[in-house]
């Protein structure tokens, strides 16, 4: 059996090509317990370098054994014509959630305290600002970044509405409600977080008249997409004081360019798309493959799997 | 008895004088099932005014039937010559404890995930950052905001060492710290945040030696005295890399003076003595004198009660 042979040797384990995370990659292997060996002798490959999509076909070609294809890397566009059926092919996605929540829950707590302010005075100003602790957060998607915002959140006591296509429960959430219903879950609001994937139908999620209907304290934050949020219409609400501010991790386009009238606004603080660096990102990953080198080589489902049919 | 006759009847509770927070402090007395009436009718009096103690005197000594006596804020030094022994009196000491620990987990944050650097940019800056999540904190201080902060912090997995006086542990700690060996518990500590009293003995708790021992990515968050902090050794420590940055929410002398380098330093976020808020405080000491009120009515030990011989 197959499980019985990898139970009782060392599992072997190729990583390929060298790369900056090469290292790092190969110390997790060993810490999976896997054994590192060249690419014609592994059972299971990891593929070291995001970038380079055209040499993994003929290490493919090369060596047979090759079982499971690890990409520890959440967008695998570039590798989607080389997925097959005889292997089983792994992603990172979700692995990034968590220090993308943590950003939210550091934009979320800093709009509302005032560091819009506070971090460009340059004397003593008067008080201002709102508690998170106890308080109402709508968050926008239902994935990994916000199963891990749920979870940072749990010593703030907040009240969480999830906000999601079909208002099925969500753990930790006090309510969900449908996407189409979502004007319904922003008033009474403190913080909005965005957290949903960008597609055409949630293109502009926040428009005017989703502003409209937020508290006057409210913040934003998007750790999402720039696309999700009309531009236009969120200078207007912050002129008008419709909104307390927006926190912007993305945006729309994105670098914002240099004078764009978001970067001098006072109630807008902007992060240059950091929710997730590359250096938070390294530990992440190297988990994730140890991880899966102890489920592979004990022949259980890895994480991550590649549907080949969606192509991620 | 005591206990059964209020039992049995509304309790009669005082608040004088008018001030800003009379009708806050008047509906908490309400909702804790008191009934209002005049002092010299009641058997507890919340004091409304925290900068009126000269007009306390004569209200109690026309108002023989008062056995409580609630200051319902945090620091009563303009009181301790009115302290009896007939009488319990109370303050709200802890009450601001959580908005305080907020403020902390917030400027922890805002400083490891590069706000210094953002909240000052007019253009995408290169990425920074570094995660609190399953990071190392270490707090100075055992009381009320320490527990706060380790409440807030449960989701964060961090690991949590406390410097306390003696080194008693500490719920939710890893390990505590006796205050003589503080250097100790800096190395390896991502966030220092300081959350002690000011005494002789912690003046400068945060030195030139101790800032030596800091790691280079680590940031310090004072939401305790600016006295706890060296400013000189600071600014040093800043400039020579040594430590990530400061955020400083008092500072010494405070308010801090225009012009002074701590302003424009940029890897330094200061807000003005934000920590608790007069906004924030208002619901949390209504909340505070409700339970009073219940507990008073109840004929159970109230919370807050005030040492005569210590003052506080």
């Amino acid at each position: 059996m197959l499980s019985q042979k990898h139970n009782d040797h060392q599992c072997p384990i190729a990583v390929e090509p060298k790369s900056g995370r090469f290292e790092s990659l190969e110390r997790a292997v060993v810490d999976g317990g896997g054994s590192l060996v060249s690419a014609s002798d592994a059972a299971g490959l990891v593929w070291a370098d995001a970038a380079k999509p055209h040499l993994l076909k003929s290490v493919l070609d090369a060596s047979p054994k090759i079982r499971w294809v690890g990409l520890p890397f959440a967008g695998i566009e570039p590798y989607v014509p080389l997925l097959d059926t005889e292997r089983v092919w792994t992603c990172a996605r979700g692995v990034y959630a968590r220090p993308v929540a943590e950003h939210a829950v550091m934009l979320g707590l800093a709009g509302l305290r005032g560091l819009a302010t506070f971090a460009r005075a340059s004397r003593w100003s008067p008080p201002e600002g709102v508690n998170l602790v106890d308080g109402r957060i709508t968050v926008f998607g239902a994935g990994g970044i916000t199963t891990e915002l749920v979870g940072l959140l749990r010593g703030f006591d907040c009240e969480i509405t999830v906000v999601r296509k079909s208002p099925e429960p969500f753990a930790g959430a006090a309510r969900t409600i449908a996407y189409s219903e979502r004007a319904s879950a922003l008033p009474g609001a403190d913080l909005v977080v965005l957290a949903l994937a960008l597609t055409p139908e949630t293109r502009h999620a926040i428009d005017a008249s989703e502003l409209a209907v937020m508290e006057p304290h409210s913040w934003i934050v998007n750790v999402a997409r720039g696309g999700h949020i009309n531009a236009e219409a969120l200078v207007k609400a912050l002129d008008d004081n419709r909104i307390g501010g927006a926190c912007l991790d993305v945006t729309d386009p994105e670098p914002l360019p240099e004078g764009h009238r978001l970067w001098s606004h006072p109630k807008v603080l902007i992060t240059p798309h950091v929710g997730n660096t590359r250096e938070m990102g390294v530990p992440l990953l190297a988990a994730h493959v140890r991880e899966n080198v102890i489920r592979f080589s004990r022949n259980e489902p890895l994480a991550g799997v590649v549907s080949i049919q969606d192509g991620y």
